[in-house]
């Protein structure tokens, strides 16, 4: 807890690259936040002020239940039963700080030393996946993840698949967690998948976390494959963060009474409860629906816009020579490129797009150990995530010298 | 951390007595909620309007820095250094989501097991103390607290001072940690025991964490008796939740950076950052200086009259023939009551209140392990915290049923 997981330090490395990397020369493809649509901000600072003119004193100035504001809680109830046709009540959501927040407190509620001693793991059912789950455990050795089925759909395209009997065979599991859609890579669980993730939660009794940061019912970055599910050992994770408010660290879990009472508490003991202002501004987007309108005629159409133009540049830039593909995806935030070649090295890819001025994330960041395996020394260091939040010139320009880097490094490490 | 502390559940007990028990016929006398003075209320408001309106996108809508925004890293670091002529930098500062989540960061990271697997407790130096650090520990037993010496300062008054030999006894420590001025009591430390909290702090090369919630340099709910200090072994913890916004969970650290780092590493990992619009908000209270205005002409007056108020209304409410003492306080949100009768009860006191429709909080709760000891067996069972932060027809009238209780306990039991 007290080391900086890999993507932080790339973000060291940002802040210590200059001011404003999205000024100037310098290209960030780094970047995980969402971009800036201009009737999203604009909403999002008018619902903001409409809570401060109107419920300030009962948001700000008091302090709040530790399972969130009454009338968040009863208006999630409402939005997700008449969304899904579910019967959920408040004993089956809490609001909390952000959803790295509410990651952070199933991991030290469900995984670590249990009672008899041996260590319970997060696993990580499907890598590659989302860095900042490797911040979340105590002990070294803490964390497992299982390498994935790799998918072939063409000459520039393939998805990751979760390998169910590598999972299976685990020993031992605290709880399963995965982003699905996922960051890095837009793979999404399907129906199949999901029945062999909540079979095996069932045979070992531990949650399943489903991290719905880029999915349904908001913000719809990515489209989902199957709907987020009511199961008794399912612990859905949602944000409000990349539907726009980032800075304001605020999410929400749904699922058993018996997997949010602890988290409660735990919020209860630590947080206290998550910040109340942004509880009522979240809570009229919720009933007004504002919420809905953003995601299907702003954000949705944005990122797949986004994701088509990038794809259509790769497949322009990128020499006709070079063994690439794309982890599929509809829509995104990201584009998750693997390089199959021995010459290729994520690190010395990101060493050599920093002298050009540009900042992309390695792809080993989204492994985690056992690290030392013949699929992660090949693939495991062959991949590179490239950012879509940024502006279309700087995807375009990214794109470019991407294409130029890469050339560089064959020349340099005697590839074809 | 998946139980509720004391009085977490007495607050169940509150929310299941009623919707509103602050309107009504019920008396509310145990909220830690400050209370609403116009003029704070309003200029909050405006504050966050204006950081709503210039700085919305940069806050609410991009994730920021662990530490803090640098806005409000800069402007901490300009505050304390003109304040109190330190000379600090960006480094001994860190932004949290509130004190709690501050305070539990630092019993996180400081105490539990150690290397050689014995558990290093969180202590207590001076019961009783704020009951929210109960909640911190993991383990059971991972937290110790220190009885305290009681000095007597007349018929009604009397303070806790710290018993710095009983401390220093202690065979294991992890960190030490304690609210000054004191929540329940308004204690605070002065020079000689600042001076040996800091010694035994670095025998034991442990952290102390000293909790400022009701002093300075903000809000100055009590007058502190000593500054607060720049130490190698100290933890400085504020907040602006008693200055007026314990909704939008805001505080901060200031300690050396071996201290700080740590906690700054441990957010990038958990909660990631704090919220930024409201550190827009208390950047320009701090640069503008509206909060020592807001400290100084409004919130120290206002306890400073509630808690004289209320001393003389006991003075005339509570039977001659009683012994009962406050522990004196300079202001304050609180009286912490001392009822020195066999026949006294704090639960017993606390049953009967509710059936007059009237809550305080039982004075055990702020004492913790060992528990059945002779001081805890009387003193720690006579006690009783009443909060000043309701409205003055509120106090009158719960002083006023609470003399009556008293007579009620007293024939009852037996007392004379």
């Amino acid at each position: 807890m007290t080391r900086l997981s890999g993507i932080r330090s790339i973000m060291e490395d940002i802040a210590a690259a200059g001011q404003d990397v999205d000024d100037g020369d310098w290209l960030n493809l780094s970047p995980g936040n969402p971009s800036h649509i201009p009737e999203v901000v604009s909403a999002w600072q008018r619902l903001t002020r409409e809570a401060l003119d109107e419920r300030f004193v009962e948001a700000s100035t008091r302090y709040g239940p530790s399972r969130g504001t009454g009338g968040l809680v009863d208006a999630l109830v409402g939005y997700f039963n008449l969304t899904y046709g579910w019967s959920i009540g408040p004993e089956n959501v809490v609001v909390g700080p952000g959803s790295q927040m509410l990651s952070f407190i199933a991991a030290t509620l469900f995984t670590g030393p249990g009672g008899d001693g041996r260590v319970r793991p997060l696993v990580l059912p499907r890598l590659p996946d989302y860095t900042g789950y490797q911040g979340l455990v105590m002990d070294p050795g803490g964390i497992v993840g299982v390498e994935p089925l790799v998918v072939d759909e063409g000459p520039h395209s393939f998805h990751y698949a979760v390998d169910t009997e590598a999972l299976a065979r685990l020993d031992t599991m605290g709880m399963m967690l995965l982003s699905s859609p996922a960051n890095p890579t837009g793979s999404s669980l399907d129906a199949a998948d999901l029945k062999a993730l909540t079979d095996i939660a069932e045979r070992r009794d531990v949650p399943l976390v489903v991290d719905h940061a880029y999915g349904e019912p908001f913000p719809g970055v990515v489209q989902t494959r199957v709907a987020p599910v009511l199961h008794p050992h399912v612990l859905n994770l949602f944000t409000f963060s990349k539907a726009g408010l980032p800075g304001e660290r605020i999410a929400f879990a749904i699922g058993p009474a018996e997997l949010i009472d602890p988290m409660v508490s735990f919020i209860a003991n630590s947080a206290l409860h998550a910040p109340q202002l942004v509880q009522a501004t979240v809570e009229s987007a919720l009933t007004g629906r504002d919420i809905d309108v953003l995601t299907t005629r702003h954000i949705t159409p944005y990122y797949k816009a986004k994701r088509a133009m990038a794809e259509a540049l790769l497949e322009e830039a990128l020499p006709d020579t070079l063994r690439w593909r794309l982890h599929s995806s509809d829509g995104g935030m990201f584009c998750w490129l693997h390089i199959d070649h021995d010459w290729f090295d994520d690190l010395e890819l990101y060493e050599l797009l920093k002298r050009k001025k540009m900042f992309v994330v390695p792809g080993r960041h989204f492994f985690v150990a056992p690290l030392d395996t013949p699929f992660l020394r090949t693939h495991g260091r062959r991949c590179v995530r490239l950012s879509l939040s940024p502006n279309e010139w700087a995807v375009a320009e990214g794109v470019n010298r991407l294409a130029e880097a890469l050339r560089e490094l064959r020349a340099e490490r005697g590839g074809r």
